[in-house]
This record gives structure tokens, C-alpha cells and sequence, in this order.
């Protein structure tokens, strides 16, 4: 207690949680992913590296709650991978969907596509994020060529959807019952991880 | 000459313009399309009806005008709509990334994107957008079930490459040559505009 008030800050206070969690967003969009440290971040924020290990785990950790992200979203991937390879794009598309349409989870991926929208930084941000937390696992889980272009269109279809149907809210898709919606674009996704991407749209 | 001197604006000045062109956005975001009349956004403005239709022709050039739309872009769509039924999401994406891809058209298109992601006025023009000029000329040029939910997806998808490639700019999505992007997003549209939306992703 004594040293607490002698810095001025309680290990655990709100006040050092944000003081490391935008010390960890501006390092991270600066230096990516690789080129930050968490004793960089526990520095520019004045507080002990081991304070960060404590609140957030690893690098890992810091950069997942730096993005404000559902903590189980990037968790989920490795078990939604797995399994029959012809029904990912429905695993994909429904937990995507359930994370979407539940409001707890929603607010944080929102405010982080609105944010990359609007801000280089974050942007920056969702880049790392896509290619390290996304794209990564999606290579190491299937063996289909071009697999970052192939996650790179899944963002865009489900970026766009959340756009759609939480942001603009455009009808009938903002009001579309879930199932509807998976049966629409489960094929879009499972296209696009597994399908030939090089076929002529026409059959001329 | 003495006239303008009167009311402190010329006919045809760009303040004119821009008075016009601010309230007609506050007109449409709160009136909706069919809840805005000419003589209404002119009375806002402080200036003549006659000079409204002057500059912007009807109703409908003036909700364009202050979507800030390239011109060019609903007139498009008929043409796109006709012919070869079966190559039609090859012809529409091929002429979004034509828009999005060219810097003097990808402004206000992105620029109404993002409005719409954080504004709710610019949400409620675009939906207007989208419901009035796109939705219907689909409905009007194709005989498909719920033709609404099909725009809708389309949007989504067009929305979400949009953003991946030009505005959070996610590699490989981001400079991936045009006719990749065409070949591999073609058939999604395709599938939304003509295909079947109910079918399950999977084959069990």
C-alpha cells in the first residue's frame, strides 16, 4: 500500500490497464506485431513488465485485448477448422454469425471495423490482426494454394455482412433470420477456402 | 446584378450549391426519400425552387448530388442488368472494381462508406441509396424470388471488398490484379443475384 501511493497507481487499477492498453495499441500499430515487446509497452506505459504479464498473459494476450476483441474469438478458429472441411464454410459463417448477432460480443468487432475505417492506426491493427490471428491458422489447418488471398476474400464477405446488417442495417438482410443468412453464405465462404478461385464466372 | 447584391448570393455560386446540397442531406436523413420535396430543401436552403431544379434537375438528381455519387453510377445499372442473365455477376463486379479501383470515383463511393459507418444520417441516405436506386432495378430486371435479400447480400460482399482492398487494405485481397478479384468474386454475386439461397452449405 505504501509503494502504491508512492507511484501514485495500484498494480490492478483501472488506471494502469489503460495506461498499457494504449501504450500496447500505439506500439503495435508503429512497430506491428513482431516489432513490439511488452517491456516497450510496460515501459511507455511506467509500469513494470510484469504487471502487463499479470494483467495480460503473453504478447498474445496484450495484443488481443489492445484490439478489445471477444477473448474466444481467435480461440474458436483452431476447433472451427478442424472437423469436415466440406461444412466449414457453415461452422465459420454461423459462429461468425453467432458472435455478430449476440450484442455483448458484437460491440468490440464493430467498433474495430469502424475504427480501421476511419483511423490508420487501427487499421493497422486489424491488418496484424487478420494476417496473424486469421490467416496463419487458416494455412497450417488447410492445403488449398493462394490461402491468403483465400482469407482475404472470407474477411471481405464478413466484413461487409456485419456492415450490412448491424451498421447500415439495409432489410431484409438486417432482419434476416440466422439461418437464412448461414444458408446464403455459407457457400460464399466455403467457395473461397476451399473452391477453384480461377474459373471464368461464365461458362463461355 | 442588383438582385444578387440583395440576397448577398448569385444564382449558380457554389455557396448556393452547398447550402442546397446541406439541406437536402437533412432533409432525406430525417424525411426519407419520399418524405423530401424540392420546395422543402429549397425553403432550407434560403433559396428558389426554380434554382434547385436549375442546378440539380429532379428529385432524383438532387438525392444523388448529395450522396455525392459519381454520376455515372445508377445510370450504369440498367445496362448492366440486361443481357446475358448468367454473366451478370461477372459484368457488375467488373464494373464496381472499375469504380472502386480508379481514384476519382472511389472517393465518394468509400467517403459514403464510411459516413455510413459512423453517422446514422449518412446510414439512413445510403439505405435509401441502396433500396430506391439498386433494389429496385434488380426487382425490375429479374424474375427471382426475394429479390431484396439478393441486393442485400450483393452489397455485402461489394461493401466488404471495398473496404478490405482500399480502405483497411488487407494483402493479397488488397493488390490482387482486377481479373483475379472478377474471377473470384463473379460467382459469389452470381449465385446471389440467380442461384439457390436455400440450398445447405452442405450435402448431408
Amino acid at each position: 500500500m505504501a509503494s502504491a501511493s508512492r507511484t501514485g497507481r495500484r498494480p490492478g487499477d483501472s488506471g494502469s490497464r489503460e495506461a498499457i492498453l494504449g501504450a500496447a495499441r500505439a506500439a503495435f500499430a508503429v512497430g506491428g506485431y513482431e516489432g513490439t515487446s511488452v517491456r516497450a509497452v510496460a515501459r511507455a506505459a511506467d509500469v513494470d513488465a510484469a504487471l502487463v504479464h499479470h494483467f495480460y498473459g503473453t504478447k498474445h494476450g496484450l495484443f488481443l485485448a489492445a484490439l478489445e476483441l471477444p477473448g474466444d474469438f481467435t480461440a474458436a478458429l483452431p476447433a472451427l477448422l478442424e472437423g469436415d472441411v466440406e461444412a466449414l464454410g457453415e461452422r465459420l459463417v454461423t459462429f461468425y454469425l453467432g458472435l455478430i448477432d449476440a450484442e455483448a460480443t458484437r460491440g468490440p468487432l464493430l467498433a474495430l471495423i469502424q475504427a480501421a475505417m476511419t483511423n490508420e492506426q487501427a487499421a493497422e491493427l486489424l491488418r496484424v490482426f487478420v494476417t496473424r490471428q486469421v490467416i496463419s491458422k487458416i494455412i497450417a489447418a488447410l492445403d488449398v494454394p493462394q490461402p491468403e488471398l483465400r482469407a482475404t476474400l472470407v474477411g471481405s464477405q464478413l466484413v461487409g455482412l456485419a456492415i450490412v446488417r448491424h451498421v447500415v442495417r439495409v432489410a431484409p438482410l438486417a432482419m434476416a433470420e440466422a439461418t437464412a443468412v448461414v444458408a446464403a453464405v455459407a457457400p460464399t465462404v466455403q467457395r473461397y477456402l476451399t473452391g477453384d478461385l480461377t474459373q471464368a464466372a461464365t461458362r463461355g
